[in-house]
């Protein structure tokens, strides 16, 4: 993605190897300062995810194979360090994968920083198809909706939901972008609309309950990314995509789901058994350390919920458009 | 309601009328604070509506009372100071109700002061009979969700949603209730968890976007307020409504709408007949002074949407619950 540093544009990834360290943009300080932090220690990428400075399924599991080349490196038990990384946050599929991806390479003698490598590469150029392929969902004067962030912050470059917005506008058509902000954390309001300023894509930040009112005003399309998608199309994502994609099937607006193959669990047969996170209650009851509520009051805050996949129109992949009752035929 | 003032649980109201002044609870420092503005000064009044030191349909009325009585006292021309007070906000019908009803106590030579009291009590009286048509629709062990703040600060003493889970409360039924935190201006968050808090009601905060989480989870009953409701049943409130309704509506879970007849504007035959007040974009973007968008992002910010009726199970009024069908039999 291109952003502007010490004065100049720069084309940077969400996360990258480089002389032996892994760097990563700070999510967590966006959009009002661009810090990449930089380490060598996989402990302390493994923290780094778990603390969210790098979100987004993609782009967890871009860290976390370059953990586990730290953890290589540094002689680490590979099963340990294999573990401890996924233990890291418990719903998005693409950690799982990624470390599973990495033991194999490790195991069967890559060079550990070349399979981190190579692995980033496979998931940015599926995002990259991902773009191409969803592109033509995206018409001319259209308004669309999307939730959370699933752009290149959240998978390294490119991203999911964002990747065919990105494509459409190099294509030249102009099109109109509802962002709800995605509370607690904001990376609605805090990173795709930073990532849509980078690229002169017109939207506007709204309150997550504003999602019915627009929907219900001429939006055309809604597309969103996925932490985990289960065998029959359930899946894990933000909380508040389920709301959207009900909202989306009411009001008759098509309802996709952008995601590389990594994020499909086929495992899970169902979105049953798809773990989800609960965090902490701070998230929602503060802001910037200041408590919002009342003394005494308490919330709850899943990160995510799973939404039924009869109620998605297409699951936008690197290898096309899938509506959920042909997701089988993907794997072929 | 009972809340706690130096160090003495004392019974207040949202806003009252004493030795000649206009006290209100200013609602922007709950949860924080409990603090009590005084004035005599109508214009001012006009004022703390529009800068949301109350806010809730029934109390604006209650405070555009007021400032009717207290421009009465000083003289004002009562056309022109009515045209002034119901310029302090569009959407609640109860500012319109209440305004005009204290035009035509002064023009019955009525005492002003005495007319706004009545005015008060009346609408008090008709959130207590809205708790008692209400309550048995709260069954024990039931999850309720609610939006915003349809409480006592909302309408002076009581509710109009929460007033039906006071009467329950105070019958000796448990349940949960599911508060929303209600973004931007987070009035679910700091005014209804407070209030709840005040009456020992099991509670929890959720995010708007955790809607349909626990509407698919369980939850037995959605109650809300409205700001002003057509001839036809479609009706405004806080922005998020429609979501919830839409939502409820799939989930299968009963939608009640509670509000006085004061609330109900029978020359808008439609929802389309509503104004809708959109405030400054800076609710959304900033908390606390401190901007959290992007600069150069924008944000749009309705303060109300508008659900149609026919999402509405019923409405619960000081006459009783009414089907949205049926409220021409409300008027007879």
């Amino acid at each position: 993605m291109k952003v502007e540093m010490h004065g100049a544009v720069r084309d940077i990834r969400a996360a990258w190897f480089e002389d032996g360290e892994l760097k990563l943009i700070d999510q967590r300080r966006l959009p009002h300062s661009l810090e990449i932090v930089s380490t060598t220690d996989w402990r302390l990428a493994t923290t780094l995810i778990r603390d969210m400075a790098v979100r987004g399924a993609p782009a967890i599991g871009i860290v976390a194979a370059y953990a586990m080349a730290l953890a290589a490196r540094s002689g680490a038990d590979i099963a340990e360090a294999a573990a401890f990384v996924k233990g890291a946050r418990p719903t998005a599929y693409d950690l799982f994968y990624a470390v599973d991806s990495m033991v194999a390479a490790i195991s069967a003698g890559e060079d550990p920083a070349a399979a981190a490598d190579a692995y980033a590469e496979t998931i940015i150029g599926k995002c990259s198809q991902i773009g191409r392929f969803g592109a033509p969902l995206i018409k001319d004067g259209m308004k669309v909706m999307t939730h959370c962030n699933a752009g290149a912050l959240a998978t390294g470059d490119w991203g999911t939901a964002l990747a065919p917005m990105r494509v459409a506008k190099n294509e030249g058509r102009r099109f109109f972008v509802y962002v709800s902000e995605t509370r607690p954390r904001l990376q609605g309001m805090q990173l795709t609309a930073w990532e849509l300023l980078q690229e002169g894509i017109d939207h506007a930040i709204i309150p997550d309950g504003a999602s019915a009112r627009y929907l219900a005003d001429g939006v055309g399309l809604v597309i969103t990314g996925a932490d985990r998608i289960a065998a029959n199309g359930d899946f894990a994502n933000k909380i508040g995509t389920f709301d959207k994609a009900v909202l989306a099937r009411h009001f008759g607006v098509p309802f996709y789901v952008a995601a590389p193959i990594s994020t499909f669990d086929f495992n899970a047969p169902d979105g049953r058994a798809i773990p989800i996170e609960h965090r902490a209650e701070e998230e929602v009851l503060c802001m910037a350390g200041m408590r919002l509520a009342p003394e005494g009051s308490h919330a709850l805050n899943p990160s995510f919920d799973v939404t039924p996949g009869d109620l998605v129109t297409g699951f936008i992949t690197e290898k096309g458009v899938f509506a959920p009752h042909d997701l089988d035929k993907m794997q072929s």
